[in-house]
């Protein structure tokens, strides 16, 4: 193939019109077009919602799920989960560069990609052979597609790549708190991270703060969660609370903000039902942000309604230029989000 | 009771905690509280999902469709369709006022209630007798309950009840796109609609030109919807597209704009798979308003992500405040939008 459409669309093979997200299969063919590069694949990072799937499916059975997902690649020409629709990211070295393609890469360089790989052209060559099937990390050779609209970040040298790709995984939501929190331009904003103590929410709470918040409200399940963050300076305060209790919840926030919601409420809980609650929280006139692929869209718009309740609700966007180095920058002046990333993802590889 | 929680979870008999809408089942006792309000029901207008899905479920069964209907109010104390999560929304007449209810409605007075039928307390007295089971609009005799925080609109003296209602029914949306496309500041703001011809469609249209929209652009489904859109004044360019098939719409709405994409995008088409055509067709910068409840959350997060898309994408709010009194303003100004309701609703019960 010599010209690529920059989405991707000429690798869907079916259903015809289909984009590469859309699509039950791609062609992974290795000939890349113009505008296209080619990654060197060594090590899939399966997102967690799919890794669960298949682990429950296949009662912790390593080989049977190592077997299910050589046979997903196979069939799909990308590791798309069917039953959770998810997939995660890769890491590589950049193999070849189409000579237009714009993404700004040079051979040999290594990346991390920030496009879902549900939608990523994939070719396995080693039959996953060392992966012992239990481990949201898969080690693998093999090569994937990059198209001209894709995202690829370079891997930075001072961070130990198991934190750096846990950094680049959620890198959207700081960028977007930023940006939502600095054009507020009315009065002092005060902000709540439910789901504070993860990795999406703690680089919220210091997105927020870099975006000159004038309180940051850092919202976690238990004692433990409010512990990790007890004097990391992330948050001006910390309440525990379900996020899953709408009335409790929003009653804690309001309190914990003299009385009035939160003008930005940021919902990284990865659970089902938190929708009515993060409404509640949220002051007239303010916006939640939800960053949870457990949201609901209908349960959001008619709970709004039904409430009453004037609040923007924006669907969490992954991708906001920029994102990656300032999660990057967020996280190498922040040595608090360090200790608590190593404490989600460990020490080491 | 004569106490009432503004968001009725007093009302909430199972489960504990939950609030109304995500409730199993409502207590619809008439004894009202201090700030309720007490409806005698006149006609439900069932969801057009809930209704289409207990009509296919029954094989068009008038008789089983109205058993079912009375079996789910009598079981959840409330017209939620277990199904497909939906409920619609009813009319009557005022028939008792709380001394501290907030909503400033009075005895006597005809309301249609803003508020999703998923979350109104509700008892049907006369078996849905007077229903044939073959219609959305269900003629009925019972009360209901509105909570300190529901909304109701007085039924105008001016236009049809069916219309008023049809209108009441999708008033969210034109105060939504007001709000957004008034607030842009910086240049002419160009508005796609998909799914024009309808009645969400059309109030957004007029909505678009009202906040002085530099260009309305209408995308319809077929020859048939552009040509009642034709010579209606409400939008400045009508273009036929499939909003399910991502690439070609994308390319007919950029062409129709000049070869950019739309500041502002609506969505009011109620089917599945329109997020990636619509993320699409969106400007750099620009704005996804999100109204059809068959839009799914992860697919807009991660195809916004996936296509490198720097859009912000909002969930349909039902709720701004003046959306009734707006949506009826722009139909009594707009006479075609009087004649596409007739074509959708009828000119009579």
């Amino acid at each position: 193939m010599s010209t690529g459409s920059p989405v991707g669309s000429h690798r869907v093979v079916s259903p015809a019109g289909a984009l590469p997200q859309a699509a039950d299969r791609l062609d992974s063919d290795p000939d890349i077009a113009d505008d296209e590069v080619r990654i060197s694949v060594e090590r899939l990072n399966l997102d967690a919602a799919s890794y669960r799937q298949l682990h429950t499916a296949h009662g912790g059975d390593g080989e049977a799920i190592r077997a299910e997902v050589l046979a997903i690649i196979d069939r799909r020409g990308k590791m798309h989960n069917p039953v959770t629709g998810s997939g995660g990211m890769l890491i590589g070295t950049v193999d070849a560069v189409g000579p237009r393609s714009p993404l700004g890469l040079k051979a040999g360089q290594k990346v991390a990609t920030l496009v879902s790989l549900t939608l990523t052209p994939l070719h396995i060559d080693d039959g996953l052979a060392r992966w012992d099937g239990n481990s949201e990390q898969v080690p693998a050779s093999g090569h994937a597609i990059l198209f001209g609209r894709s995202i690829a970040a370079p891997l930075p040298d001072d961070l130990p790549e198991h934190l750096a790709l846990a950094v680049l995984d959620v890198c959207g939501a700081p960028a977007l708190v930023r940006r939502v929190v600095a054009r507020r331009t009315h009065g002092a904003t005060t902000v709540a991270v439910l789901g504070a103590a993860g990795k999406s929410g703690s680089l919220s709470l210091a997105a927020a703060r870099d975006a000159h918040a004038a309180k940051v409200l850092a919202v976690v399940r238990d004692e433990n969660e409010a512990a990790q963050l007890l004097g990391s300076g992330l948050a001006d305060d910390i309440v525990v609370a379900d996020a899953t209790a709408p009335l409790p919840l929003a009653r804690k926030v309001t309190e914990a903000l003299d009385g009035r919601g939160a003008d930005v409420t940021v919902v990284c809980v990865d659970v089902p039902g938190c929708e009515h609650g993060a409404i509640l929280s949220t002051a007239t006139g303010g916006t939640v942000i939800f960053f949870s692929m457990a949201t609901s869209f209908p349960t959001a718009a008619l709970g709004a309604e039904g409430l009453a309740a004037d609040v923007e609700m924006l669907i969490g966007n992954g991708y906001v230029p920029g994102h990656a180095d300032y999660a990057l920058h967020l996280f190498r002046e922040n040595p608090h989000l360090r200790d608590l990333f190593i404490d989600r993802v460990g020490t080491e590889d």
